[in-house]
């Protein structure tokens, strides 16, 4: 199914280091595999640190573009990935809060999985929607305002605004895949709206 | 100054990884040298990984007893450091949100540095308590209702119960200096109210 997502543009974005590998690896090649066209995005255009279950050294990958430089307008969808110590890292850097704002605002879907939500937390964007996380964001994600859920997947929608979430790197097959079918049918209705025109 | 706080038995709380190891360290050592009896209680009873700027490797401990084990009426004040990823490993386990619930209640102090004030948000303590922390944990903390400033160290009181905080490992001096006041002013308290009995 490689043609699956053709032209579908995913950004995924990290800090530079504390990113959990398979929740950056794992939708990068799944979702190109698929057929997207997926950008890394880093808070500096230097190389990522990953790791395996927080702590435990794994790949040093270099991202494509520096966050800052991204141009929301030209995204289909943002991928954020946990790593404790990365999303800790990324809920503080105002350019990344921004983009999601800007995204939300937009009905640009995002997609956050383990401790990615702290970033939807500090971008105050989750009074309304029904999420999952890292159990330990639980209390977190309901004093911002979300419903929290204990679910593999959670894809909810809210004021045109579509937010896919799930908890860790075991559920990465689920939201890869929800993430597939959201992107795949907004495809469809794009394409469709365009054989209207 | 070695018998300053003579008699007060200061218990510090961790997980058994990511550590910041001088908010282990130095207050454990520190705390000791003024005549403390120091008590490192961690999750599991087994060594305790501790790391410097969250990801670099540094020393293992061994714990003095596991977290599960502690008397909570034996405890004069609580020690909660950080590294991110330990401070979220705490907060989940609620062995340790208990013990934070048992001494807020019972008017024992809690000093927290950095991330550990983690623990707070989910022991449910903050409302009416005004508190630092690292700066990624703010809007967590106005969240749960506690009010957040960024000074070196701050101590607040509120319902006969008083909470001392900072940022980060840099204010390690003013933390245990703060911790040293408020120990040695309810240690003469306790002595002269004794002197009457």
């Amino acid at each position: 199914m490689p043609t699956q997502l053709d032209g579908a543009r995913v950004l995924i974005a990290t800090s530079n280091t504390g990113v959990e590998h398979d929740e950056l690896i794992v939708p990068l090649n799944g979702l190109r595999e698929r057929g997207a066209l997926v950008v890394h995005a880093a808070l500096k255009n230097e190389p990522v640190h990953t790791f395996r279950h927080d702590l435990d050294p794994a790949a040093t990958v270099q991202p494509d573009i520096a966050l800052g430089e991204v141009d929301p307008g030209k995204i289909d969808l943002l991928v954020i990935p946990g790593g404790t110590v990365n999303a800790d890292k990324l809920r503080i850097d105002e350019s990344a809060r921004e983009l999601v704002r800007t995204l939300a605002a937009a009905g640009t879907p995002i997609a956050a999985i383990c401790h990615g939500p702290w970033l939807l937390v500090d971008a105050g964007v989750l009074p309304g929607m029904t999420l999952t996380s890292y159990a330990s964001l639980r209390t977190d994600i309901e004093n911002a305002g979300g419903k929290w859920m204990d679910e593999p997947v959670v894809r909810t929608e809210y004021d045109d605004w579509t937010l896919i979430t799930s908890r860790k790197p075991d559920d990465l097959p689920d939201f890869i895949d929800a993430i597939t079918d959201l992107l795949a049918s907004r495809g469809r209705s794009s394409a469709w709206r365009r054989s209207l025109g």
